[in-house]
C-alpha cells in the first residue's frame, strides 16, 4: 500500500482509517484452541498471543514464516549537553556493524529467521537540541514518518521495529514524561551507562527540554522531544496495521515513540504486543502507560529491536502450538 | 558414556564424581563478553547465561546445534484416588500424540530446532499407590533411573527433560513436602485442572502419601513418592553433566524430580538453569529450595518439557549473541 502523507495532518486522518482486528478470525481461533490436547489455558500466555496474532491477520490457524526487523538509526543535537557514555558517532558505526552483521540483533534476527533491514535517517544532519526549542520541523517528522512507513515489507507477517540514536533515551525519557506526566527525574535512567553525575546532567536536560516544549498531543511530542528514528517507528507502526502485520513493540525508546502514537489515536496500538520489560527503570511505567504487559523480562537495555526480537522466538513458538497442534478427536486422547 | 549402576548406592556413588564447570572456559567467555559492541551488561540475563553455558561446553565461544528433547511417560497408582481431571488412560494416548507429532511439546521442539525422544516407561504396570507405601522398590527406581541415563545423546549440546503422567503434580507435590517442609495444602495445587473438591481430596492423598512414607533424603523420597517418569528425568540430568551437556528445567515436576537430586547431592544441578516459572502455584517455592530463578514466567502449566523447550529459543539466542557478535576492535566501533 503506496501512501504519502505531506503534513502531520494528512497522517492523523490515515490513522483514523485504520483497520481492526477480524472478530470471525478470533472466534474461530478461540474455538481450535479449545479442542487442543493440552489442558484449558495449560498454554497460558502462548494462548493468548495466538488468538491475538489469529485476529489480526484473519486467519483461524496461521504460522509465522516472514518476520522483519527493521532498524531505524537517527543522531540527537542533545547529544551537545553530554548525556550518553558514548560519542555521537558510534550511531554512524553501530549502522555498519549491522550492515556487516556483527551486532547483537543481527544473531537475533538470524536465530529466528527474520529478515533485517537497516535505515539510517540523516545522520550527518542531527535533529536540533530540544533543549532550545522543538527537536524537528514538521517537515523534518514527516520525511521520517514516510521513510518509516515506507521501510515495511508488505509481505511481513510480524513486524519488530528498533531504533539506534546515541542520546535517544534522553529523547524517550522527555517523551515520557510529556505524555504521562511526572518529574524528569521518574523518567530518566542510565542509558547505555552514565554515573551519578551523568544521570544528573541527563534529568536537568530531560527538565529543560520540557520546559522549552509546550504542548502534550502525541505526534507534537514526537517532533519536539524525539527523533528521527523514533518518528520512523512510528510510521512503520502505523504502516503494519494497515497490512495486517503484528507489531511486537522493543524496549524504552520504542516505547516512548509507540505511546505518541498511542496517545495521538486511542487504540492505534491494538496490533502491537510487549516483547519485553527493560532493565531502563521507565520503561515498566511506559508500558502501563499504553496498557501493555511484556512478554518477557530479561534485564535486556540494548535497544537495536533485541528483546523484540527475542520476543518473537515465543510469539513463532506460540503460532507453531496454536496453529499444529492436533485436536482431541484428531489424536484420539480423552477429553476432561 | 556407558555406565550400568544396579543399585541406589552405586548411583549415589557415580553422582559423586561427576565433572565441575570449567573455570577457565567460564574466564575466557567473560574476557570475550566484555569486548562485544554493546554496553556493558546491556543483553541483561542473555550474558549470564551465555557465560554459565560456555563454562559448562568448555569453550568461550560455543553455538547451540544439537538440543535434545526427551520426554519421559509414566503411570501413577495414586489416580485410584481421584486426583486428575483427566483419566488415567490419556497417559498413553497422549504418548501416541507425541510419536505422531500432533503435541504442544513437537511444535515446539520443531520451532527451536530440537531433536525430541520418548520414552514410555512400564505404562501398563503403574507405581504403587504412595497413600499405602512406596510407590517404587530399589529396583524399579533404578531401572528407570537408567532408562534416563541411557536416553541421553552423548552429541546433544543441550538437554531439555520433560514429562507426561496423569497423576503426576500430586507426586511432585508430595515430593516437594517431603524435601522441603511445609503442610501438603501448601504443595498442593490444581494440575491439569481439578475443581475445589478435587483439590481438597488431591490434598488429602498428599498427606496420605507423606504420612505412609518416611524418610527424607533425596533418592528415597524419589522412590517413595515419585514415579518412573520423575526418576527417569533424575537420570537425564545427572547423565548430561558427565557429557557437558547443559540442561534446561521444565515446571513443578520436571523441578520435584531435580530437587530430589539436588537434596541427595548439593550441586547436582549446577549444569541446570530453570527455563520457566509454571502457573501450578507451588513451582515457586521448589524453585526457590533449589535456588534457581527462572528466564520464563508466561504462566505456562502443560508439562512435556513445554516451558524449558520454550527457554531453548532464548538460551539460543543467548548463545548466538555471545558467539557471533563483533568486538569493538573487530566492528571499528568506539568504546565508551
Amino acid at each position: 500500500m503506496t501512501v504519502t502523507f505531506n503534513t502531520l495532518d494528512e497522517f492523523r486522518a490515515l490513522l483514523k482509517t485504520a483497520p481492526h482486528a477480524d472478530q470471525n478470525a478470533l472466534s474461530e481461533a478461540a474455538d481450535r484452541n479449545g479442542q487442543l490436547t493440552k489442558p484449558p489455558g495449560a498454554l497460558g500466555r502462548l494462548e493468548d498471543v495466538a488468538l491475538w496474532y489469529a485476529s489480526w491477520r484473519g486467519e483461524a490457524a496461521p504460522q509465522i514464516s516472514a518476520p522483519q526487523v527493521i532498524i531505524f538509526a537517527g543522531n540527537h543535537g542533545v547529544t551537545a549537553q553530554g548525556v550518553s557514555a558514548f560519542p555521537a558517532e558510534v550511531t554512524a558505526q553501530m549502522v555498519m556493524n549491522f550492515e556487516h552483521g556483527g551486532a547483537a540483533i543481527n544473531q537475533l534476527a538470524k536465530t529466528f529467521g527474520a529478515s533485517l533491514n537497516v535505515h539510517a535517517l540523516d545522520l550527518d544532519r542531527p535533529t536540533a537540541d530540544f533543549t532550545e526549542g522543538p527537536a524537528m520541523t514538521e517537515a523534518e517528522v514527516v520525511a521520517a514518518l514516510q521513510t518509516g512507513w515506507n521501510a515495511v515489507d508488505a509481505n511481513a507477517d510480524v513486524l519488530v521495529t528498533g531504533e539506534m540514536g546515541i542520546g535517544n533515551t534522553t529523547s524517550a525519557a522527555a517523551i515520557g514524561a510529556a505524555l504521562l506526566g511526572g518529574a524528569a527525574a521518574d523518567w530518566t535512567g542510565r542509558g547505555t551507562g552514565v554515573d551519578d553525575a551523568g544521570l544528573a546532567n541527563k534529568t536537568r536536560v530531560v527538565e529543560q527540554g520540557l520546559a522549552a516544549n509546550a504542548g502534550r498531543d502525541g505526534l507534537e511530542v514526537l517532533r519536539k522531544l524525539g527523533g528521527r528514528e523514533l518518528a520512523a517507528m512510528v510510521g512503520a507502526i502505523a504502516r503494519a496495521r494497515f497490512g495486517q502485520i503484528p507489531v511486537i513493540l522493543d524496549g524504552f525508546i520504542c516505547c516512548a515513540a509507540a505511546a505518541c502514537l498511542e496517545k495521538e489515536e486511542a487504540g492505534a496500538l491494538d496490533h502491537c504486543v510487549a516483547g519485553h520489560l527493560s532493565a531502563e527503570g521507565a520503561h515498566e511505567k511506559l508500558l502501563a502507560g499504553i496498557g501493555k504487559e511484556p512478554l518477557l523480562s530479561l534485564g535486556l537495555r540494548l535497544g537495536e529491536g533485541s528483546g523484540a526480537a527475542l520476543a518473537l522466538g515465543v510469539l513463532k513458538a506460540a503460532l507453531a502450538c496454536h496453529s499444529g497442534m492436533a485436536t482431541f478427536a484428531e489424536a484420539g486422547v480423552s477429553d476432561a
